[in-house]
């Protein structure tokens, strides 16, 4: 790849750096052993991100998928049938681990409620009747806040809680993945606490949008942290002095209110794509999905114009992120424009 | 459970009941140890199977969930996607073990190529576009033919060809769920082994509308079936003299024209209620779905007349057999009508 | 293969075919659909079955592979550690399916309590000490009586009873392989119920020796029998109209007195081998191994004599069984000496 | 805790902590999204591990455990049986997900060749014979150099080579559990590259001894670590900006020397230990196993003196490393010999 211009790259808020500040707060953080006991720095993280997730305890985990996979191998006995949304990471992007190693069985629910979510009539209806004899138990429901496939889509406090009622009156355990949480409470101007209401648990990543470089927790009941733990030791998640990512985090979980600024480079960028002759999502948050006539074609001209954007879900996904000023969203803008 | 009414079963055509031709057969079985050599009978049953099928090879099995569940495991490895109807039985009635064991992630297919089948354009749709970079694999097709949720509907050869063709052209490795498979080719007037052309793997049972007590094949490539043959030891399928229930099998594959009385039956049912004003679907074969105001109400109502009938996809459903007479339907609906 | 000899078949008392008074019970069995209801036939073997083997219910399953699947998939949570002793059916037999589908990590006990037992001081050394930090949880015991592959060996009640007595103490479910319990307590002249005290959960074939052709059952409280029941279905165990198979393990069941004979077939045979200058177990039932120079050699040599045996464990077994009567014995012993 | 004394820890070698170097390293690290595509410092870290290891390809993971969980899910097939060794940490310390998620069937060699191996003969009479009918299939051995549970022992070459004559002739694949290959390495005055002649794929830790934060690798062929890749990314180790802890890992290797101190402390520990009158081992390595009256009432004094060690085994494991000088061994020797 010869870019005579420079790149600019919009496939994901996870490849933003981190930047001196964090870097410094990496280079300085106070660490043990995070498997023998709890490294400290992880330790302060577990508890800041408990608090503000609005959860009884929290778990620091290397990923997002992990914050997942122990969620679900928790929630899920063998065969459990659990629903999720289209194109929900759990299902998409997790490669199948919900069911390898959850044994979990997933029925998929449409966005009927609005982008990203169903409505709650639909939900009733997905978690269904007795059958003649031995019926498929349904066990959980997971949410996605902001929904990814949805184009990073928010689901407000009110429908949340709507889908809760439904879910908790049919005793399903609630998983919401909060891996762009902040992202919706920064949209909706409300605490992240206030999207978890009612729910079980909830993962949350601080590698997607908050620039640090490693690093997600699940949170849950003081008893569920408890055998997450385990289950992240079985599943190699089990890290030494992770007191040194822990720190980033711990940045990263100050620099939440920012975010709003890359919401609104990502308003920008789809006006400018409609503009352009892809019409795109009205994005709540950082993502924009743009309809193309063809995708190779279009990633390719992207491509020549240093822009890089991945496809997704027969569209092409622009993130907008920390490491991308509202400069850059008009220089690709122009770019786009002029073809060059 | 007291009625002055003698019972008439229509909860599924696995009720039938061995007669005396099924029984002394099962009593003069020549039989050997099928887990240390094969037994004789079985042999002869699994041979006739696999040509009834148009199949090289075929593996007796206890249940047609263990047919589609060794089928699975083979197929399928970790966290493989695999595509299926709603409502299928590997979906739903096998309680998530495709999932659990195989470690299989199901997608769901919607009935818009007709009841019980997917349409090509909706197959190709669903087998999907590479992600943006890890993509989960898509490498299975679960057909079902006939589709017991969709009412024992048939997928006729030629539709049957063009999603094989999508399918194969996609890489996709296909199981045909026959366990009605006979019942669909009388349905179409046409051998099974008619509408097993290009699939790799297909399941029947005996059990279902053939009258015999127990018993599944699995049926695919020679090298498949000795893959499968340990698969079945590793489940408890490994059963010993097993020629006693494959003596039943093989007088039960005489009996597939027998089953057009059934299909009748049922049309004669399906009429009978809708005159009674529940909706049903125009029975392909031996299932008669019913739309009523009320399940329980419902069921509790045909209990009393001594009708039995079970709920299922938030209808009732009615299935005729071998043990249930014209005569029998008439009478069925001699007592909707009257109340008694 | 083409013997002048009538062939003798010491290669497992599974191979026995069922007899005429058996082969009548199958014939005129009461059966009902299995899955959607019990069979009544089913019903009252499991009753029976309970009772006998002192345990407060008992499920009927295909084989004793199944059997044992249902207990461990239900007694070991994700990655649990359970003991078996060296040999044991669940370790050897089952092909893996305690680690793929129980996911259970097996340790291994040797027999230094006797031939198929360790000594109570080595299992409570093998429960184990907790480590630095996480620690691999054992929840199970896995005994076996008699114990196959230490030559059909008893484990008297005394002994079963110090063994119960430390896996208790230490917490630990315990679920008994008694695939041949009813060979065990003819030898030790109790009833099968004597050797079950204390027990979770125990499995037992109507297959071995007892000459029905299919079927065992796993008995324990009421409760996990209605979890085996689900279970059951999801490994394909559920069958319909079981009571044809049943019906032949009730007869089964009242021929346990008959075991005796080839009890003493097998000490019959035994001495011969020795005499025949071939090492073997003194067996307590009805299993005799046989330590040989060779075993290809001597397996040919067999064969050629007409005497069918398997290898097992680097010697070679016989199994004595109902189709072998004394004078089988002496016919066997007979070419052993003559050498046609 | 109050000590009045400082503690001196002997937990682990995972207790480290970066030192200022290392953590420059990683504050000044070029880093890239590992998921999107690779990390510029984690590529470089791979090659260089790679080829320290003598291996075509390695991955970086977080975590031994991921290492070795990632090699055993792609080499075993589900319910094929590996061999470890005694003690191993496949077997131990991974909390059972060798069965769980990767469906192996371990069985266990005694350290019969040595600390920490099997002799070849044992070896090959474990790989064993075929059954009478079906056989677990045996596929994998697991090696660990060092070997923790036998006290950091070291297998040499030439009994390194003769094990892997034995499971190559038999078809086996072969895993080295190399979390301390660099301790073996420098006990043997080898390059690491020759311990791992002939096996498939090594897993290898930084963590251990050599001071970095996270991270290990496995390596093998080209073929496996694509597949690996994705298998990582099921587990949830797929992370972001990875350069940062690569940094560190890179700087790990260069202090592979540097660990001939910490073998030298152990000695020295292991002489002091047995004139106290606890009996050890004679570390080849940094891991000192002593033998004490009672572990508990031993760690409590212990815990007084500020010496903090672990159970492990029957014994209590103390293990010299970087942050541990000799006079901080002298240190602790004195106040064991005056108990204050």
């Amino acid at each position: 790849m010869t870019f005579s211009l420079p790149p600019l790259d919009f496939r994901s808020d996870t490849v933003t750096r981190p930047d001196e500040v964090m870097r410094a707060a990496m280079a300085s953080a106070e660490v043990g052993d995070n498997v023998l006991e709890r490294d400290p720095t992880v330790a302060v993280l577990e508890e800041r991100a408990a608090h503000v997730l609005g959860m009884p305890a929290a778990l620091w985990v290397p990923s997002g998928t992990m914050a997942n996979l122990i969620a679900l191998s928790l929630h899920l006995q063998r065969g459990d049938r659990f629903l999720a949304t289209r194109g929900a990471h759990v299902l998409v992007n997790e490669l199948g681990s919900a069911a390898w190693l959850a044994g979990g069985m997933p029925d998929i629910l449409e966005h009927d409620g609005g982008p990203g979510r169903p409505s709650p009539d639909a939900l009733a209806a997905a978690i269904g009747h007795p059958g003649p004899y031995f019926t498929l138990r349904t066990s959980l429901l997971c949410l996605e806040n902001t929904h990814n496939a949805a184009g990073g889509a928010v689901t407000p406090p009110d429908e949340h809680a709507q889908l809760l009622s439904v879910a908790k009156e049919a005793g399903l355990t609630v998983h919401l993945d909060g891996a762009r949480l902040w992202q919706a409470a920064v949209a909706l101007e409300v605490p992240p606490a206030a999207l978890t209401v009612g729910v079980d648990t909830v993962s949350a990543c601080f590698s997607k949008g908050l620039g640090a470089p490693v690093g997600s927790v699940v949170a849950g009941s003081a008893e569920f942290v408890e055998r997450a733990r385990r289950m992240r030791q079985m599943l190699g998640g089990g890290v030494r002095q992770g007191g040194v990512l822990a720190a980033a985090c711990l940045v990263a979980l100050d620099r939440i209110p920012e975010l709003a600024e890359s919401h609104e480079n990502a308003q920008r960028l789809a006006d400018g794509l409609r503009e352009h002759g892809w019409p795109t999502n009205r994005p709540d948050t950082n993502i924009v999905l743009a309809e193309v006539p063809d995708i190779p074609t279009a990633l390719a001209w992207l491509d020549s114009l240093g822009i890089r954007a991945v496809p997704m879900a027969g569209k092409i996904r622009f993130v907008t992120h920390r490491d991308l000023s509202a400069a850059d969203v008009e220089e690709a803008l122009r770019r786009l424009k002029t073809g060059s």
